[in-house]
């Protein structure tokens, strides 16, 4: 017999009266007086079967012997149901079908988790299951509402006259970035290929090759450790256009984004995205990636800190620091000393010695350490953050980094506790003007802040060489909601620029030439000014979806550890495999 | 200034009177009675600049010095040619742009090779400098044509109710099939991911997930010995469906097909496709990728030569071989002796000891084998083989598939040099039917002719464990002119089954288990009857843009040796960076 005449999910009364065959999973399966009822499931969604004697007193007793999960087919007519029995919450809730035949096509064991929305589970039998848990309604409609946000990306893109251009997956390793996934050549042993962590230098080939405007949806693989929202294999909406200047690209990324959002949420987005200078938003949010939905931003008080007796603040000031503040609207009353201490606690994942806090009561200031200011401190204090009786202050002194890790952290930690935020609000934001470099105090050295390629503005060139760290980057990120949806800049397409910067960081000529040397000589034939951005996207989706961890947007991602529980990827090869790549594994590793 | 008002390609007499701004690269410059005329070209095509005095001195004065790939902006008034100076042959032929500024944004040393059509220069300098070797317009066309087929592929398949899901490139290494690439793991050292030869097992779990219909147009690899048309990475259109049958995904894919080629050359193909047995194929034509476009059709002359006195062919016969001839119409004019020993040579190549001849006269045959046949026997040679005056007939007598590869390769090679084939001819063929397993003489076992989730005919379940070589698979190939285009088949969806192929295949209980656990167990919880296809990517585009070699459909691709000339990958990596994988280098490799 055929299969399917139609989705289950889609029977509605438009049926009744025809003759229909579906295939699909058992969800449920009820018998009441002498009948089945069998809540049969496909991508669409459910239908309810009916086998009764009178239709097929065969198929009812094959139907007496399917559990759930079990595929069948079945055979039936559409009749409605009477009004009584209508569901509503369904979109085949007012029909039913009388079965005439059935056909088991595989049995199923009991699942490991129910087949539904919302089941308690652990990530590990989730993904050890994956094939079960993606049967589960949310997480199968949020793989389809990435292949809807991937459509409408590429039918804007294609429209704007990009190109989708595939680049190499297997590259050369370079030493600048995150760590890369190695591959062994066998033809060449003692080498290496390495995975991309982004097609940067391809594309900006393409250009150099003339086509102008690229993209891809492509692949990209960081071998970093893991956290909550990283995966060793992500996907990267991937852009890169000549001739354009930075605002031209902001504003086609601008429309794509919002053509992705009305896809999406069917709502409409505005456009142009507020812009933010980096510096603006490190000193106001914390944050290179400011969720602009909630106040609770930091007010520099080092001007009236200053000259108190809390040496704390006094010697964080001598020492070049910074004392900055937030005040917590309605925080006097919201949070007990408990919670404050642990406030304090929570500060020093970010490095801070510890959180000082006032409570603002009548016409002063009220607290540990409000004795170290005096009336006239504690009304200029009151006056800058704007205080009212029922308010907190909390206070960070440390050097600059440190201050705005704890409290740009802080405030997103308190929003959520105080219900700040509108999570239907999609609060889009550029934040522009990026230093060329941030320095890395490991290694000893600057490493560039977005990478090597990026176009200093035209000003800074001169100070290259000789005052890195005051160098601007043409440079912009698009921020959602605290996220960094992407990045992108304008791209160096001069081998003198692009020297001067391999020596800022620090390589040698002839290292810069052994790893980038093809791209010094195409920047000698010819090559266009150009620039482009990178759009996460499993972060776009999961921002789309209202999840918090990407790796519900991904079919079948790896746990934290960089594995899978389904397959056991990562596993041990044949001694073969490895003689013909001409590798050992190290004592240490065996 | 602004960069671009329009594509210089698109500057037709529509333009006339209107002030452009153009950018790209300058062709060719001509000095000319104190003018200077550009061919300025960018991705759309090129366009006449002409500096004059009148217009600006200035901008005459920097024109001076541009060279070709040379990176300008000019602007300037579009004018008409006089009547005489219409260039018919490009689209901007009829106007030229009278320039009032010019900007050099970069400037060009004189290339390696000329940047235009049909150049001869050596493949490695081609791929050293791949950005200016995608310069030419004939290898940027391609790009674009196979963006456009992506795009033909994407909107027939979403319009049909596909979903494009993304599988991991990090994988789990699996023994059978071709060689894996891995990638070492720095978390679990010692063990390694494989990247995907296919997402076969992927795209079953996402139809044991329900998602029903699968593509995804994705990057697979295999580290094979190189050829021709092979490169480690590659790329593949890959669908699957459940609850269809064979014929129902063939028609899907006639329907795709019929897309991407009236896409990519503008013409509607026939359809459905002809359908060939595997046997036939093999019988007819020596090859289970049949190109139909031309007959030299292989004949079992067995019959008429086995009571002849012609050893080579008698034997062969005992021995349990084949003997079978081509009649090369008009081949008895058209190939000397010198060229028939070449043939003979030819055919060596394909494990064959060598080709037998004759010529046909009037009515008679003559050559020298004519002696060992009587007149009742070449009179039945010339009937079998429906020969004419000036034919010639060649002969291969070995073992079955030694012959039907030496006279299917020898078929190709002679409607090549007889000028046989139409090229503009699209021969598409469905060869079904296919044998379950081929016969591995070097591991001296049975391997997957397909893959080992290849679903056998119901009817041969039953063979499986005792006469393998008799089992036939539900298995399709889709075939373009002599080109595998693709295979596909239906599924293994039964445990039981699987385990069955498993053994057959020379695994133990265990073995099957540790590799393919997971897909038994999913087999255990409901999955449905299920099948697919895939395309090669890289293969259609060279076939529909009449290349022979899918290098040149690739952005950036390798070379025989599996390297890039360009970036020099693979390449040694740090010592830092083997530690962290704590893997060394066999003393060998280095």
């Amino acid at each position: 017999m055929d299969k399917r005449t139609t989705y289950c999910g889609l029977v509605t009364t438009d049926f009744v009266g025809q003759e229909v065959t579906l295939s699909g999973w058992v969800q449920k399966r009820r018998d009441l007086g002498g009948l089945i009822f069998i809540d049969l499931r496909d991508r669409e969604g459910a239908v309810q079967i009916v086998f009764n004697p009178d239709e097929s007193k065969e198929a009812l007793a094959i139907a007496e012997n399917v559990r759930g999960e079990y595929v069948i087919t079945i055979k039936g007519k559409v009749v409605e149901r009477a009004a009584a029995q209508v569901n509503t919450k369904i979109k085949t809730g007012a029909v039913e079908v009388l079965a005439s035949s059935i056909e088991v096509l595989n049995a199923a064991k009991t699942p490991p988790f129910y087949i539904e929305d919302g089941v308690d589970v652990s990530d590990d039998l989730r993904l050890k299951y994956r094939y079960l848990d993606l049967r589960r309604p949310e997480m199968s409609n949020i793989i389809r509402k990435r292949h809807d946000i991937k459509r409408a990306v590429r039918n804007t893109l294609d429209d704007l006259g990009f190109l989708d251009i595939e680049t190499p997956m297997l590259n050369k390793s370079t030493p600048e970035g995150a760590r890369d996934y190695l591959v062994p050549s066998r033809v060449h042993p003692g080498h290496f290929y390495a995975l991309p962590q982004s097609p940067q230098l391809n594309k900006q080939l393409l250009m150099a090759a003339g086509f102008d405007k690229y993209y891809q949806i492509v692949r990209c693989f960081r071998d970093e450790d893991l956290r909550g929202d990283r995966q060793p294999e992500f996907t990267q909406i991937d852009i890169e256009t000549s001739f354009q200047s930075a605002e031209e690209i902001q504003t086609m990324t601008e429309s794509l984004l919002k053509a992705v959002v009305k896809e999406a949420k069917g709502i409409d987005i505005p456009t142009p995205f507020p812009r933010m200078e980096y510096d603006e938003a490190m000193a106001r949010y914390g944050s290179d990636k400011p969720d602009v939905r909630f106040g609770l931003e930091l007010v520099d008080v080092a001007d009236v800190v200053a000259e108190s007796d809390f040496k704390v603040f006094t010697q964080a000031i001598e020492m070049g620091g910074q004392v900055k503040a937030i005040n917590i609207v309605g925080g006097g009353a919201a949070y007990s000393r408990k919670q404050i201490d642990a406030m304090g606690e929570f500060v020093k994942i970010y490095g801070s010695k510890g959180l000082a806090w006032v409570k603002v009561e009548e016409g002063e200031l009220k607290g540990p350490i409000a004795k170290f200011f005096d009336a006239t401190k504690q009304a200029e204090l009151i006056a800058k953050l704007d205080g009212h009786v029922g308010d907190m202050f909390v206070f960070v002194a440390d050097k600059a980094s440190v201050v705005a890790a704890s409290l740009g952290a802080l405030r997103g930690k308190v929003a959520k506790e105080m219900n700040l935020i509108n999570e239907d609000e999609l609060a889009f934001l550029w934040v522009v003007n990026w230093p060329l470099f941030e320095y890395d105090e490991e290694e000893n050295r600057f490493v560039a802040a977005h990478h090597p390629f990026t176009m200093p503005n035209e000003e800074d060139v001169a100070l290259l060489d000789t005052k890195p760290e005051a160098v601007y980057a043409q440079a912009y990120d698009v921020v959602l909601n605290g996220y960094e949806l992407g990045g992108g800049s304008l791209r160096i397409y001069d081998s003198a620029i692009q020297a001067k910067m391999f020596k800022a960081l620090g390589f040698t000529e002839e290292e810069a030439r052994a790893q980038f040397g093809f791209l010094m000589d195409a920047f000698e034939y010819g090559t266009p000014p150009h620039g482009g951005i990178a759009l996460g996207l499993d972060r776009v989706v999961m921002l789309l979806t209202g999840r918090d961890n990407i790796r519900d947007t991904i079919a079948f991602p790896k746990t934290g550890r960089a594995s899978d529980p389904m397959t056991q990827a990562p596993s041990a090869v044949s001694a073969k495999q490895l003689a013909e790549l001409q590798l050992d594994i190290t004592e240490k590793a065996e």
